[in-house]
């Protein structure tokens, strides 16, 4: 196993962090990965209403790790809703060091990955958060992500990801906020993968109207669909599952359906790298 | 008043209405302005799932109804969720014939009225449905846009209306679903009037960084704000208003706030002919 030492800054651009929660990761990581030196930053824990901390204060924390030299790797904490409060001003305030660096998490964290990735950032990660380790098997997901970062092991990446070239991968919620706004990436060429949680029938079904009406959208290489979970109970019953609904709009605009994709709001998420494997 | 004689066509291109509902609107409008004569399509009693029938059927009475010179308007019955199925499709196969009615409702149906006044059609309005005849006080919203559609009375009239120049009238989270796609309206130079109903006060807010966030919603003169009602509690709670919410975003996008708006998901839910008035 490559050991090299690793120093990963975890901020919360959304939703705040149980300092429970960053013990149990810390554990985890003083355990199986002793080269992965997690510090929380004092963020994370802030709460302001919805969010960990002021709009202020949650840009003010991403911009200062993702700076800083003495980081590799920024790792978003939690998702929940917050991320594209503070995506503008904080990602213009971005220097050359920030470029070089890792960026992973999923869920509402997808408003700052799209960003970054529109901005050409070359590392840019779908897959599972500090935050993550609270579900059901959940420190399964906090070592994936370890494991990802200290020796980018084959074994946490999404199965499709080795032949498929260019990929991208998104919760569809959040994504389809993005939709023809400035951080709506460009995914010309890219195997799209989607995943939903706690979402109606109804309005998955919406999303993907709007999701797959975008012109842009209509560029990508092909959608995989990842898990939906958590749906509730649609009165009257919808009547179509979420593989019927997906097909259905590939079908509609004409995106080719490439299947299911090992992702979603759980403990076997697998990570998913923005672009794809790059030969080094 | 002016008793010109008027045949409304009703389809529903979302959820089904209740033969009740329909017998009530009848009455009313027997009542109230014999000149208008109701026209339900069989369509709107059909159930397909969620659906008031399936997309071909809700398509075919939609496109039955507008191209059929019989009728001077077509009336959208009932909110909910399914016009974005049937949008592109149904749109497509309009006729000239079809360009000269006037369109009526709101909701769901705000993607049909997108849709249309992309297309130029010159007569696209927000206002009632017949289904609002089972709301609470729902027969004053009904004869509201009976009045509008028989002698174009001014009191049905959202206040501003009169003097704001070109208006347009949208749910959130309908005309959110709209941006970046062939079906985001042109609105520059529009005073664009939101309104919401049972939606978190999480997902407004996303929902309006994510409207203000277009390059094409920044060309409006401002926003104005209608009712947002039936909002479930936030966990924990979210800390604004959904005025504070939308002052945000038009500060954050340097669009005008121009105050309230009186349309809602309510029974004083007002006209907004979009495009504004015209001297006729």
């Amino acid at each position: 196993m490559n050991t090299r030492r690793i120093r990963v800054g975890i901020v919360a651009p959304s939703s705040r962090l149980e300092p429970a929660m960053a013990a149990r990761v810390k554990a985890l990581a003083a355990e199986s990965y002793p080269s992965v030196e997690l510090v929380f930053h004092p963020q994370c824990f802030r709460s302001a209403g919805h969010f960990a901390g002021t709009d202020a204060e949650r840009a003010a924390a991403f911009v200062e790790v993702a700076n800083d030299p003495a980081f590799e790797v920024v790792w978003f904490g939690r998702g929940g809703y917050g991320s594209c409060r503070i995506a503008e001003a904080a990602l213009g305030k971005l220097t050359e060091t920030a470029r070089a660096k890792t960026y992973l998490g999923y869920s509402d964290a997808g408003v700052l990955l799209a960003g970054l990735y529109s901005k050409g950032f070359p590392a840019v990660v779908h897959g599972p958060m500090p935050a993550d380790v609270s579900r059901d098997g959940g420190e399964a997901a906090v070592v994936r992500a370890l494991s990802y970062l200290s020796t980018n092991a084959a074994d946490t990446l999404e199965p499709s990801v080795t032949s498929a070239g260019k990929v991208a991968a998104f919760n569809i919620m959040t994504f389809s906020q993005l939709i023809g706004t400035p951080l709506q990436p460009d995914l010309t060429g890219h195997v799209l993968m989607l995943e939903e949680v706690s979402e109606y029938m109804y309005r998955i079904d919406r999303s993907l109207f709007h999701i797959t009406s975008s012109p842009g959208v209509r560029r990508v290489a092909g959608i995989r669909l990842g898990r939906c979970t958590a749906i509730p109970d649609n009165d009257p019953d919808f009547g179509q599952t979420e593989l019927e609904v997906v097909r259905h709009w590939c079908v509609q605009s004409g995106i080719p359906y490439l299947g299911r994709a090992d992702i979603g709001h759980d403990a076997a998420n697998k990570v998913v790298p923005f672009g794809g494997l790059r030969s080094a």
